[in-house]
């Protein structure tokens, strides 16, 4: 049996896996990042326990688990998380001292593109890329059959490939990256400015009702209903996707882009239509022929099934 | 011994090797495209026979080789050469049966970053992508210690990231592409605008005594001479070369990035302070810091080298 963790800035989902990949039990607790580091891992140790309850650990392979954050797969050290009290924090090592399992970890966006080539979407195939457009828009790259995370663990920041130099300035410090024209964020700094021009959209609303938050379903509701301000925002946020896709196309010719993430989750198939329209403009036509748009297939289990990939694969190479 | 090929568009370089990696012989011919495929295989045929004379060919290993297009690294078929009068053709299949060596075939610009991957720059690195800039703008990528080369041996493309989506028409088709905004031909389009526009430069002379070509050395000759066009232009390519750098560097995260091509073999002692610091606005930090920007070594015998390089690797792994 394997544990399957998925870490995030608001709660801890975990899963114990039998040997085929199917789930015996689940488990659920807040992460409570504000209260500090070692809340967060009294939190991560419940999820743990309750899904060693009843079980012979000595029958627990390992443990996976998906992180955010820049994250060292060698040594396992979390460089630095954003949501997160973690800075240069040896979660995998702390894992393993408590428990006496072998753990490995992974930065969450990579992980959940793990789950999607291993079990999801892109199964099989040797050279995928995975983009979540959410809150932020991050991303995952498998090369040659392999995760590919660079050389400080950082590679596949897909949504920080630069759209337009002088554009919006972005959270990461640089000016109109991908994240900055196209994410949830994005959008609703496109919104209240629109908004404050005068522009009228029941997404002022909405965004007011759920106290500042854009939803992809309010985008879902303002699309249904021919709103114009969100076809305005929707039309923009997937001409830049597909730029952006065209340009990793031409860099790492992928077999397939899988597209995850609340705003694909929800809007998925009306969006990639244009998504691909796009892309079709900019890339070479031989590559973008060579490669597959797909909606990524596990929702919100692609951490703990990503989470099984990254500790099966790790086991397997010990 | 190993035979190394680079063919290119003008002539067909060859070396023979020994064991060590150390040249033994040169051969140089015209490639002669004009004058067809039949023609073109027998310059090749010609530079392998004289890298044969008085050699016991039992001691040959293998042949590499290098050349200019779309080429399925498995099969070696060369899909479309945008230089060479090739389309669906089996080079290395047609080598093969004449001279009955084992012989591999890979994507000039990728055998070239090969070649300063394994003898030259990026020695003993597992992530390394290398960028051309000449004429056109091309690429390499390593990743975990490999070449990688796509779905379709397309990868690597680093000249077609869409920097500007309504900029420039570039030679693939999309607008924007760092090759139609810094590459050689694209300086050459700039200049020709801002001369029609009144603007006094040598470099109009230069072009027109070289019958419309503009040669690396007359943009250093424009640079030693504080031209200020020619200031302008390389400015221009430098910013867009560093843009598109922190794109790379956030996407792949590379251990070295390696400047090779015409112009920085010219003026890359000049240009790379400057990329660098163009991209260092761009990239994330952490990243940036983890990345060396270093030339090209190998200059014109990248080629050649990354052509050895191909066959020991193919070779070994039979």
């Amino acid at each position: 049996m394997y544990i399957g963790l998925d870490i995030g800035g608001t709660k801890v989902l975990g899963a114990l896996f039998d040997e085929h990949g199917n789930i015996l039990k689940r488990a659920k607790k807040k992460t409570k990042a504000i209260e500090g580091r070692e809340v967060v891992f009294d939190q991560i140790s419940k999820v743990i326990d309750i899904l060693l309850e009843n079980i012979n650990k000595e029958e627990i392979k390992g443990i996976g688990a998906g992180a955010p954050g820049l994250i060292d797969s060698q040594s396992g050290i979390i460089n630095f998380s954003p949501n997160l009290p973690w800075d240069n924090y040896n979660l995998k090592g702390e894992i393993e001292e408590k428990y006496n399992l072998k753990t490995f970890l992974g930065n969450d966006v990579n992980v959940g593109i793990l789950g999607e080539w291993k079990y999801g979407a892109a199964k099989t195939l040797s050279n995928v890329l995975g983009i979540f457009v959410g809150t932020g828009i991050g991303g995952g790259i498998i090369t040659n059959g392999k995760l590919y995370d660079g050389s400080i663990g950082a590679a596949g920041e897909l949504g920080h490939i630069i759209i337009d130099p002088t554009g919006p300035h972005c959270g990461c410090g640089a000016r109109g990256c991908l994240e900055s024209l196209a994410s949830k964020t994005a959008m609703v700094q496109q919104i209240h400015a629109q908004i404050r021009r005068g522009k009228i959209s029941l997404l002022k609303d909405r965004i007011k009702e759920s106290g500042g938050i854009l939803k992809s379903s309010h985008l879902r509701e303002g699309f249904d209903k021919k709103d114009d301000l969100t076809l305005e925002i929707l039309n923009n946020a997937t001409k830049n996707i597909g730029i952006a896709m065209a340009s990793f196309l031409n860099i790492l010719n992928p077999e397939m882009i899988v597209f995850g993430g609340g705003i694909m989750e929800e809007l998925g198939e009306v969006l990639l239509p244009k998504i691909k329209a796009e892309a079709s403009l900019y890339a070479m036509p031989k590559i973008y022929e060579a490669c597959d748009f797909k909606l990524a297939q596990l929702g919100d289990n692609a951490g703990i099934y990503g989470a099984l990939a990254l500790v099966t694969e790790g086991v397997k190479n010990i």
